[in-house]
């Protein structure tokens, strides 16, 4: 049955993919969400099919998309994020995923992330390992303070930027970036390029990070909330540390001291 | 003349987009420079590779490569980052470009960036305006402050992180990011995506800049070192703010507010 739900998966990603590469290039329609992320109208339209499709083949199960949902009353739940890094998307920048994932009471078992550009599919089962295009894909093991360390910090869509002192403690022990999609950033800790990721979260901060959490915890990474907790994704989150596991705690101190404890 | 300039620096562009795509996915030989930033064996072969093409066509010519320089008396330079964006490539996100330019007596006259990810190859003449695969481009017009307004900074590699009130003068007036590579952040200026770029510079910063210097000004834009000067480009320049033109007066202001006055 997972096998189905995978395959299910990767066909709202190969529509997502073409969605997007058929209007990356156009001038781009945009508005701007309350919170001041950009908003496309390929987000709309993938978020809508996502939902159409669930009805036609999985009616009892729910949706909870970054744009739209449906049936907020099944344990089920396709938890979906239609293009994570549309800052970068719509600048024309090749760093955006598509991402979604199939959340039982909670708990990802399902997890696909896509980049159309990249031509990268990325997937989990819970308990079968995680690949990137049929290879089978791990974590690195770097500890923190190594020399290859490295961390992406979603530094510009939160207020994190004012924590010089948690940023200069990265800075000192590790390589830090910015790259615009927590979600590919990700997908970069479970095939071993980056470490870590400090995610603080925004409002439907689940859908960027559903995904992500079963295809690095099945790489051996580990994920939990800003507080080392485990945490449910079928609703809002406290933000997460997504990480190679070996350095986890390190960075869980980090973000205690600076951030957390302000 | 200067078209064979052109038709020459675009054969080294391919060769190097041809050599970053073969290594892209093979584990790469990793050395570090004084300055921690990464230099791959990539870097070193089209370094190398355009230094023996100089040699052989423009006996002449200088090379200035932010790898490897050769013969440093001539008015004719070109000045060359084999790799701008190599701890993007290293980790495998496809945000890295090639850059070349020929500068005559300080000034940058052909300019190419090169992204064979995504196959998109920039370049100017001086004079002749600025193009991406054949298509003219040209920045665009926002004011600092607009909503649409977008500033990449420069901002790991350097120690502009710091500089907190410069970065929330930013972040109240435009949409900042940090993409990784400073050539590809000014193409993005180039074709109207990005407003502005503010590059504090490492040494051999004008290996990062020349290329992007001529484009982005055919583009209609402007560039300037941080004190809103001209500046020579075949040797280290003092950073470089690279605007749409309409915005760069209010950079340079904010600029000089934080970051030189401090």
């Amino acid at each position: 049955m997972y096998n189905e739900y995978l395959e299910f998966a990767k066909e709202i990603a190969l529509y997502a993919g073409k969605t997007m590469m058929e209007c990356y290039n156009d001038t781009i329609d945009l508005n701007y969400k309350e919170d001041k992320t950009v908003v496309t109208l390929v987000d709309k339209q993938i978020n809508r099919y996502l939902i159409e499709k669930v009805k036609e083949k999985y009616p009892m199960h729910a949706v909870n998309g970054e744009e739209e949902s449906y049936n907020s009353n099944s344990e089920y739940v396709w938890v979906c994020d239609p293009l994570d890094g549309t800052g970068m998307y719509v600048n024309h920048i090749p760093v955006f995923v598509f991402s979604l994932a199939l959340v039982h009471n909670g708990e990802p078992i399902v997890g696909v992330i896509y980049n159309p550009n990249e031509k990268k599919m990325y997937y989990a089962i819970k308990g079968q390992g995680a690949y990137c295009n049929d290879i089978k894909i791990s974590v690195n093991n770097n500890k923190f303070g190594d020399l290859g360390y490295k961390t992406n910090v979603e530094i510009f869509n939160n207020n994190i930027i004012d924590e010089v002192s948690l940023i200069k403690e990265l800075k000192n022990n590790s390589k830090i970036s910015s790259i615009g999609s927590v979600a590919r950033s990700c997908m970069a800790i479970a095939t071993g390029d980056f470490s870590c990721d400090i995610f603080p979260g925004t409002s439907h901060g689940n859908c960027d990070i559903a995904a992500s959490y079963l295809i690095v915890t099945e790489a051996g990474g580990k994920v939990t909330n800003l507080y080392g907790e485990n945490q449910r994704y079928d609703k809002d989150i406290k933000g997460s540390i997504i990480s190679n596991g070996i350095s986890h705690n390190d960075i869980l101190e980090i973000v205690k001291k600076y951030l957390l404890e302000k």
